[in-house]
């Protein structure tokens, strides 16, 4: 590892604690909807930077998550001629807080939590990342969100903003994702960095963003591997 | 109980869940300060609503509580003619860190928390909840803190501010004290209340609040008999 050992570590979730691609598309075929289950989840996440964006741009007011998942989520229903009843769509829109882990994240989660403090630093609002923490035994000792700053990733308020909070200057708070775009937002704030690259993120076959070689402090197979190269 | 049952319970900490004059006296006596410990405790403890008010009018700017702590404890140690060193006294300040929760109150949280999310709702700050709940193995699911709202209680922005991150309406969260003035914080925000009564806060023979018999939703003399009231 480059750098001194970090003192708190901040969590991307969505595809980097949580299958979202492999959860929705689940969900979408016991729903017995008349689409390809993958392929919808791709279309959902699909909406969710763009609507970020709008955010960030002020055409939107701030909206959390669950606000924006449920905009893209009725184009979508939409656009593929599905007429669901308004309390199954809240219902359906609700499936991001019930995403499940990665196969190692629970487990890799209480081993890292032994040595240090352990934070969500998400888009994702509060409420649902409580309910998602629930529905997956994700043991944080709190969550940050990008509602408490009124500021989406990257924007380098949410980096800074979890600092300030933890009461520890930049360069002693690690942000762990499986996105290389996140990992730079926080570098560029002055935090330390571990990529844990999820190469299932988008399901078999899928993309994953480039990255270089050096580029990020620690470099982890899984959240296992991640607690063996910080002493955890 | 009065009322429909709380969806989400969100828990005053100083005095409700740990006992801060009985660490801080140990604490005191265990740095063989000249001084009587549950005596300095009092003092110290009682400067915080002052100060909180100073915050409030806006004397001071937004302090966090360390740092409320810190002014306090300076003016303190200043008055009982004890001189220590700079990283000694920011090492005493934390004393609040590691306050010891009271007997019941880990048991009671975790059967709480099998039920219902439960989180802090407390004017310390998020780094001082944060260690308190390593320190003392406290479970929530999240920490609130007025330092996410740039209120203290029992401004209402705290009340509201917790059941809006959330996602509740105000009905569906119950507030957990020692302190009936804050609980008719909470009451006057709409919030379901629970009263648990701790003799013992200021040590003992210290005086309590007054309160009126049906004022609040639940009454309850630990964390195991609210547990026992909310079906936990």
């Amino acid at each position: 590892m480059s750098g001194a050992a970090p003192r708190a570590l901040v969590f991307d979730v969505f595809g980097t604690v949580v299958d979202w691609h492999g959860t929705i598309a689940a969900e979408v075929r016991g729903r017995g909807l008349p689409v390809d289950g993958g392929a919808f989840a791709l279309e959902w996440r699909a909406g969710y930077a763009p609507a970020m964006d709008e955010v960030r741009r002020g055409v939107l007011p701030w909206t959390t998550i669950d606000g924006l998942h449920r905009r893209i989520l009725d184009r979508l229903l939409a656009r593929h001629g599905i007429a669901l009843a308004a309390d199954e769509t809240a219902e359906f829109n609700r499936v991001w807080h019930r995403l499940d882990p990665w196969p190692d994240a629970v487990e890799g989660l209480h081993r890292l939590k032994a040595r240090l403090p352990i934070a969500t630093l998400s888009n994702g609002n509060v409420s649902l990342l409580l309910a998602m923490a629930r529905h997956g035994g994700l043991p944080w000792d709190t969550i940050f969100s990008a509602e408490l700053f009124g500021h989406y990733k990257p924007d380098p308020e949410c980096y800074l903003g979890a600092c300030r909070l933890l009461d520890l200057p930049p360069a002693a708070v690690m942000l762990v994702a499986a996105h290389p775009s996140d990992l730079r937002g926080a570098r560029a704030a002055g935090l330390a960095t571990a990529y844990v690259p999820r190469p299932l993120e988008r399901g078999p076959g899928g993309e994953m963003e480039p990255w270089t070689e050096g580029e990020f402090d620690v470099v982890a197979r899984d959240f296992l591997h991640l607690a063996e190269q910080l002493g955890a």
